[in-house]
């Protein structure tokens, strides 16, 4: 199968909600997740909703890591899609859910490139230790 | 089911190259998606690598949309992920696949929150007429 890249969906549940909504702290997490991949950033942006909720995204080299928070429900919808062979996308979706403190997080894993995409069975518990 | 959004993978094969390495162009036509589903634009980033590739996304109120390109082999990688229930996101994929002139789109949809992730099976024919 021609695969160019892996995609990592997290749904993150029961995170603390004041981390949610803060722009500074997303900002400088998703950095450090970026930096836990060796990843080269090469664009970035970042909004504060009112009255609550962020966005945040960063352009990679290797793709894009992005976040959308929800603080109200303890949630957030994380992306991670890395490209290339060095990457490990896993590394950054510990760092994210690390870094919002998470304590219900699931994980989808999609292999993407010319040949499709298709979602990758595997255990949340793995990847996250 | 708790649903906030729906997210659309889109493996676009068979894309004309001229087009996938057009920065210009990109941004354009990922701005005229976001009309196409009535989003807010709250940033945007974009991306020329060499020696050829694009990389562009956009932060909307509802969520993003991205775009990674490989001009050397006619291929790209776009995600719509838009919340609320206001949007239509294949509105903004037939507008992607139509920009790019994509002769073998595949799409992937995906509903998020909560309640996890959940791969929604569709024909991608029905999406794009």
């Amino acid at each position: 199968m021609n695969v160019l890249g892996t995609h990592i969906l997290l749904e993150l549940r029961d995170c603390d909600p004041r981390l949610l909504d803060d722009l500074g702290h997303i900002r400088a997490e998703l950095f450090r997740a970026a930096v836990a991949v060796d990843a080269q950033v090469v664009g970035e942006s970042f909004h504060q909703f009112s009255p609550q909720g962020v966005t945040g995204i960063l352009s990679i080299a290797e793709s894009h890591i992005s976040i959308h928070t929800w603080p109200e429900l303890g949630y957030a919808a994380a992306d991670i899609f890395t490209c290339g062979e060095q990457t490990m996308p896993d590394r950054a979706a510990a760092a994210i859910v690390a870094a919002l403190r998470c304590r219900d997080p699931e994980i989808t894993q999609i292999r993407r490139g010319p040949d499709g995409a298709r979602v990758v069975e595997l255990q949340t518990a793995h990847i996250l230790n």
